[in-house]
């Protein structure tokens, strides 16, 4: 299975074009929308106000409601675009945002408005497609879930079991210690009112794989299948798996999984390793964070550079913009595992 | 260019392929020489007594000193085994090594002496594929080098410049502020006392990369690419760019990297990016960081499972080990990034 | 550049992704609706009746009429269905169709109507992307055209050059000689009068292409990168280069190109390798054929099975049909060409 | 599965590197040999005198007799090498030999010796990788077996049921009707004895398939897939599957497969599809036919240009060459044909 996103922010329309999806899978459109409705703007006091209608159309593959087998087309309209917003950065690039990289990587012919390609609404079709993938793993029994775990340095707590995990991930805001979920949407609402915005982290665990999938090398190396597909993800600057940096604080004492037999399984009494070694599954569930960067749109004014005539300039972003889009894109990290997962089952 | 690593820790041989070679490169064996040295054991008082000649020898793609654009493939013979102190590991694996993953994945048929294709032997030819690509890449100007950012907690100090991290890469024991590196091979001293090993990280910059290579979209995400090779390289087990984790304890003020112009180009005072935006690069230096787990390898008495009985047992693991392998990694990780840098040239 | 084609004939719409696309390309819808009318049913006494309005729409990629690079979209809604035609083929295959093979490859899923997926409707979208990859060749001077070189056994005669390739091509009714094209109109219409259908071959040539690109290599090697997109065009069931199947009747005297020097530039004074010796570009015009079969669909009846029952029945295929599709395939071909020709390019 | 084919003909060594072969197959490495017997030049009057041990030496991948999952590399040493032959047609290409292509595509930097890898030698690794690809399809009970369907122009008869043409096969010169081969065996040696060469074709057939492998679509059709191993193999200029280029011939109630009920299963009577319809496999055996080139290296005079001056220049090719490479070129397009099955199956 392999998904090609397209489109722009204020383009006509975005959508997903997913290849390999196998034959015969009952699409649950409920389903879907369930997993946008996680992603879209809340009511909560610092998500955007943009209105997100992100109705899909199924423009192919799918047939008396089975997949075919044939490539699954998944559109959504876009509306309630104010391109207007964005004139005045057309030759100023936002700091931190794709605009400037985007510019010189598309000779200056890129659609600048709301973000273009680069706009977060991309991750539209990705929850999309990912719905596809969760749905086409649950056949299997396997299962992944989810918690915002650092927000601007205020950590959730540990999970303990799946089950936890699995409750928490549907919540709203989705952490296990709500008194610290508290504090995180306190310092988002903190930037929000200084203008700023806060970065974070999510954590997620993807449980029911066979030992035995991935291989060391390259291309076929499970973490490495991973990363690729949440690196996708916009505002992702790193991805861990286990312990991740944490091992570089470790000795191998502490680091080891020690072997033991669990219902009848040979399974690890810890999981540092995070269900990998040697870049294949062990058959414990595989856990990963990734760390997102604050939301680059900020009110405050910025420098930047007119690159019509090389001049300094300071910019001021008007829009609606989230102070922080860690707990929105929870459904969206999940989306890309499970796209990654797929790869790894042979999807 | 693609590469293919082959071979087993006590085969006949370990290789690697590397097909798509632009022809007309002057081969540069001294070259590859330095490199494969950088990552052998060293007569540092605690790396492994393994000898390994690491003579490469060049079977295809490779005339009159002159690559050919034909698959050019590297040889290095193995020697020096004692394949013996693994018979009594092969069916109660390894606590935190592939053994259980790959015994599973190859029903059983591993060659499970010294690691096999585990082994962290086969970073030998990794390092001669990337000597290759670092060759290539010095023909565009474009360079790479490193430091051991952290060993068991202990921090190296941030680098300044660029020439400056390129003399200390160069160094045995690659870090900018001896004080702290001494400090680091005491902590690795102690953990070979107590028969166990230590984890640490790895900073990476790449300069010389021109803004606007890579896209948004997964398979062409600049990030996405560089982790794919370097999640090959084993024991990684973090992958992150500029600030990275760090981001997620960061406001968007402290995160932004504002423009300016200098020597006529336009770039960012500061580089949290870590020379990438939006999946793009954006002319500034691309600088990662990696994290790698202790060697699983401790010669403390551990838990396993006997694979045939499926009883638990407590094993011993014999033979030359190294208590961290951070250090001799340096080059491991540059080889990596050199590939991955030629991936996003399109070489 | 990376096409994916998606729809179904009877479905809401047919369309195509095209990844990788250069940005800054002036976008020139007319020269796309040109190769559509090509493609489209004629008033010629044999091509099928149902109107096909082929209108496409951009949904992404492009911006105020250049391409940016990301993900171009194109679309063309359906219309005009007659679905009720197939509803008694559902569980009937039309022999030599892609209805039982689809049927088991899609487990008893597929969306038969109008031949779904595997109708030639959806050459249209195809059609579309090659225009798209015409339009960066034309910048690159790089130039395609071909003729129908037989029908039913009636040959069209060798071209002699490149100009004269080139005027033929857009003729309604592709051929060199038209005494024969009259000859092979004559065979269509005698097929159609007899419920019948007839299969023929198309010629091509590409030319401006330099020396030296591919590689004998499976994955980089021309003819077999050609190959791969000539028979993803349906009914495609041959593919040869330059002489061909011809070869089989040739000794080395009249097979070999000897060389001269032409303009100053190294050329070989006969093409029988079709500009193209050990998978590599020779400098000549790149020269292939296809054979088509003929149009499964007739009217005369035929031996099927039920697929419900396993019992064998006899079926009468309803509908609008073609009883050839050779000329209406001439700018399909070129199409899959053209993309061809931008990969072996590295575009 | 993936292979990798490396080595120049007058280098140290030839050889393959095959990935994702599947672990646990008890490799057969006298199954092997006589694949490679097959393609060894035969004392039968015509083929050439270079004597060629083709001993394979297993590299990687292979532990205790059984493929480990792990790359398997094979290598070939390479020995009665002439090199001085070749010398004097260093900067004179051989007409229609790869060499100018090469010497452009490699920047001048070619081995010229022998061919380099451009040398139908590299064939043998082919072969040994093939084998390992029919061992796989042997555990599954597919099989395949070919014939020389043309030499010259002189035709063998069709063959009726697939045991007739197993035994076939394994003939040192393989033909159905053994007058036709003595017409075919005559014509070689009236080439040879006017220094010159012939062309032909080989006819495969693969069974045990089962219906509803491949889809219609670029990259996973299944004649796409075949066909880009199968022009992958050194003097292939044609692929045709079933009635390939006789379909232009036909009608469509010639070309049309009617279907039948044939021990409980649906077959069709004929096999003009060649086993594929819509890119997939629809049950029958899959029959496919390559045309190849005449030897290029003939000794007669011949006219080529100095790439040094760029005056045209007469050459004599001396060395060791075979009349016709069609007869030994069956077990190399099976080889092929078993690595495309493999991909088609997914292996």
């Amino acid at each position: 299975m392999k998904y090609t996103i397209f489109g722009e922010s204020h383009g006509p329309a975005i959508g997903v074009v997913l290849e390999g999806v196998p034959p015969g899978l009952e699409f649950d459109m409920e389903a879907m929308k369930r997993e946008l409705s996680r992603r879209a703007p809340k009511a909560d006091g610092f998500s955007t106000a943009r209105k997100e209608a992100d109705e899909v159309h199924v423009l192919s593959g799918l047939f008396e409601g089975k997949t075919t087998g044939t490539p699954l087309t998944l559109v959504i309209q876009n509306s309630d675009q104010h391109s207007g917003d964005y004139e005045a950065l057309r030759y100023t690039p936002r700091p931190s945002h794709g605009d400037y990289a985007g510019f010189i990587a598309s000779k200056g012919c890129l659609d600048y408005r709301g973000g273009g390609h680069f706009s977060g609404r991309l991750t539209a079709p990705l929850v999309a497609a990912g719905s596809v993938a969760k749905q086409l793993l649950a056949q299997r029994n396997i299962d992944l879930a989810s918690h915002i775990s650092a927000i601007y340095g205020i950590l959730d707590r540990a999970w303990e079991d799946v089950e936890e995990l699995k409750e928490v991930a549907i919540k709203p805001f989705p952490v296990l210690d709500d008194g610290k979920g508290e504090e995180m949407r306190r310092a988002i609402l903190e930037a929000k009112n200084d203008q700023d915005s806060v970065g974070g982290s999510i954590e997620c665990a993807v449980w029911g794989l066979p030992a035995g999938l991935g291989a060391p090398d390259f291309g076929r190396n499970v973490e490495g299948i991973f990363s690729q597909y949440l690196f996708a993800v916009p505002a992702v600057k790193a991805v861990s798996f286990g312990a991740g940096v944490g091992f570089s604080y470790m000795r191998g004492t502490e680091a080891n999984d020690l072997f033991e037999v669990r219902d009848g399984k040979v399974l690890t009494k810890t999981n540092h390793a995070g269900g990998i070694n040697g870049g294949i599954t062990n058959g414990m569930p595989i856990v990963f964070e990734v760390a997102m960067r604050p939301t680059p749109s900020i009110a405050l004014p910025q420098e930047s550079v007119d690159l019509r005539t090389g001049e300094e300039v300071e910019i001021e972003i008007q829009g609606r913009h989230d102070p922080c889009v860690v707990h929105r894109a929870v459904p969206v990290i999940e989306a890309a595992a499970a796209l990654a997962v797929c790869e790894v089952l042979g999807l």
